[in-house]
C-alpha cells in the first residue's frame, strides 16, 4: 500500500503534515508514503524537526495550488503543482490513495475528472461527521459538492454513505435517515417528497424514514441524506457551534467533539480511488487522521465494494 | 384594541395562557382581550388560580383542534373550534389581531383563507429569531411554510423580514443576508444564484450579499433570508441546542438564550392582519410575549407599512 499526500495544501502545510506523519508513524511505522511538494523545504523541515520520515519517498513538484485559485483553472494551468501531480501518480496506480487539505475544488476536479465517478454513480459526493451525544459519529452526506439534486442522486447517497458508514465507522446495518421539515411521509419539499419512496424501496439501505433538524445531533439515523445546499449549511452551522462554546469558556467532552479538525478529513465517495479532502486549518492529528482513513479505507477495500454494489444495480 | 387569544392551543392550555394574561397585566393593565375556548373551564381556572382577568372577554367555543389533526379538515369540520372562531372574529374586525400557540396548519389556513395575502405578496412567510453572542437577535424566514421557493419569493420575504426588523426588533436599516453556501455572487444552488441579484436590485432593503451556516448566530445580518426547506432544517437545528446544553449541565447567559420558548411565537408576515403563531409548548412567558408581540405590531402598524410597500411597488 503506498499512500500519497500533498504536503502543500493547508494553511499550515507542510510542517503540520509532516508532524501527522510522525504521529501516523507510531501506530503504522510500515506503510509506505509519497510526499509530494517542495523537495528542499520538506527535507529542511525533516531535519529541522527531526520528523520520522521512514518509508517515504518524496516526490518534488514546483507548483502550488492555492486555497482561492479556481479550480480548474488552477488545474489546466498549474501541472507540476503538488496536487495536479498526485492525481496522475493516483490515476496512473504509482500510488493507492491521494490526500491533500489544499484547494477543495482542486481536489474535486481531480476526483472526477482524472479518477473518474464509478460506473452507475451519477454525482459523487462528500460527506461530513456529526457529533453524537453517545459518542458515536453521524455521518452526512452531500455537504455542498451537489447543491441541486434529483431524488436519484439522494438514493446514491444513501447507499455511498451506508457502505463508508459499515466499513470505515464499523457499523453494522447503518440506519439512514431523510433530512426533512416533517416527520411523515410526504411532507417536505418537492425533492423530499419524491426521494422518500425511492429510498423506502432501496432494498440494500435500512431506511427509517424522515428526520429534522433537531435530530442531526442525537442517534436517530447513522446516515443522513440530503442536497448538498442545505447539508453545507448544516455542517457550516455544527461547526460554528464550538468556536461560541469556546469563546463562552465552556469545557465540556461532548461539545468538544464539535471541534471538526479531530476528524481530519472526508473522502470523495463515488469516485474509483480513494479520495480524502481535508480541512485547510488541518494540523497534524487531522493529517494523521487523514493517513488512517486512506490506510483503512484501502484496507476494507471500499471502493471496490461500492463498484461491486453498483455493478449489481445495472444488471 | 383589541388582542384575541385561543385559549385551547398548546401543550399546557388554557392555564399556562391565563397565566401568561396575567403576566401580560402587569405591564399592560388597559389592553382588551377576547379569550377563545371553553367557557366554563376558564372561568373555573380564573377562579381556582386567582388570574387577574380584568378586561378580559371570553368568547365561548365549543370545539378544539387538536395538533396533530389536517388543518384544512379540521378547520371545515371545527366550524366552533376556538381558532375557527377566532378567524372569523379577526376577520370582522371584532378583534385587531389573533394569536394561538395551537395546530400551526389550522393557523396558517385561518391566516391564508380567511385573512388572506396582502395584495401584491405571493407568498406569506413565517420567521423565526435566532440568538447572537452579542445579545441581539436575528430574523431568519423561510422556516418551513414555503419549502419550495422562486427567487421572487425570497425576495419578498427580504422585504417583509427588513420590515418586521425595523418596526418590531427596532433595528434601523436592518442588513439582509442571503443563506448560501459560499460568500461569493454567482455561489449556490440555482434558487440562490438567482436570488442574489434581484436582492441585489432590491432599492428598500440593505442586502450584504451572501451569507453561510457559520454565520447564523453571529451578528452578520439582522435578516436571513432562504426558503423554508433549508430555514427550518436550521430552526429545528437551532432548537435542538438548548436541550442538549441542558442535558449537558452547562449554564450559560448566551446559550441560555437558545430555549427558543422564551420568544414566546412569531407572526405571520404578509396578511392582511396580524397572526401570531406560538410553539405548542408555551408556558406562560411565552403567551405574556406573544401578547406584547401582537400588541406591538399593531401600535406600530406594521401590517400597514406592509401593505404600504408593497402598493408602491405595484404602481
Amino acid at each position: 500500500m503506498n499512500i500519497g499526500l500533498d504536503m502543500m495544501g493547508g494553511d499550515y502545510a507542510p510542517l503540520e503534515a509532516l508532524k501527522g506523519i510522525s504521529l501516523f508513524r507510531e501506530d503504522y511505522p510500515n506503510t509506505e508514503l509519497s510526499l509530494f511538494g517542495d523537495k528542499d523545504e520538506i527535507l529542511r523541515l525533516i531535519a529541522e524537526h527531526n520528523i520520522n520520515a521512514e518509508n517515504c519517498a518524496i516526490v518534488a513538484t514546483s507548483q502550488v495550488i492555492d486555497m482561492h485559485e479556481h479550480p480548474t483553472k488552477a488545474m489546466r494551468e498549474k501541472p507540476d503543482s503538488s496536487i495536479s501531480v498526485g492525481f496522475k501518480y493516483l490515476a496512473t496506480g504509482k500510488v493507492d490513495t491521494f490526500i491533500s487539505a489544499g484547494n477543495t475544488g482542486a481536489m474535486m476536479v481531480g476526483s472526477l475528472f482524472s479518477i473518474k465517478a464509478i460506473d452507475g454513480i451519477s454525482r459523487p459526493t462528500i460527506g461530513a461527521y456529526m457529533p453524537r451525544e453517545n459518542g458515536k459519529l453521524g455521518w452526512l452526506l452531500d455537504v455542498g459538492i451537489n447543491s441541486d439534486c434529483k431524488p436519484e442522486n439522494l438514493v446514491q447517497f444513501a447507499i455511498l454513505g451506508s457502505l463508508f458508514a459499515e466499513q470505515v465507522l464499523n457499523i453494522k446495518n447503518p440506519t439512514v435517515g431523510l433530512i426533512n421539515i416533517g416527520e411523515e411521509e410526504g411532507k417536505g419539499n418537492i425533492l423530499a417528497q419524491a426521494a422518500y419512496p425511492l429510498l423506502k424501496e432501496e432494498q440494500s439501505i435500512n431506511f427509517i424514514g424522515n428526520i429534522e433538524g433537531r435530530d442531526v445531533f442525537l442517534d436517530k439515523a447513522d446516515v443522513m441524506v440530503c442536497e448538498g445546499f442545505t447539508g453545507n449549511v448544516i455542517l457550516k452551522l455544527a461547526e460554528s457551534i464550538y468556536p461560541l462554546i469556546q469563546n463562552r469558556g465552556i469545557k465540556d467532552e461532548f461539545f468538544d467533539r464539535f471541534e471538526f479538525e479531530q476528524y481530519g478529513g472526508v473522502p470523495v465517495l463515488g469516485v474509483n480511488k480513494p479520495v480524502v479532502i481535508g480541512h485547510g486549518i488541518s494540523h497534524a492529528k487531522s493529517f494523521k487522521n487523514m493517513l488512517i482513513l486512506a490506510q483503512t479505507m484501502i484496507e476494507k477495500d471500499l471502493m471496490g465494494k461500492i463498484k461491486e454494489r453498483f455493478s449489481q444495480s445495472e444488471s
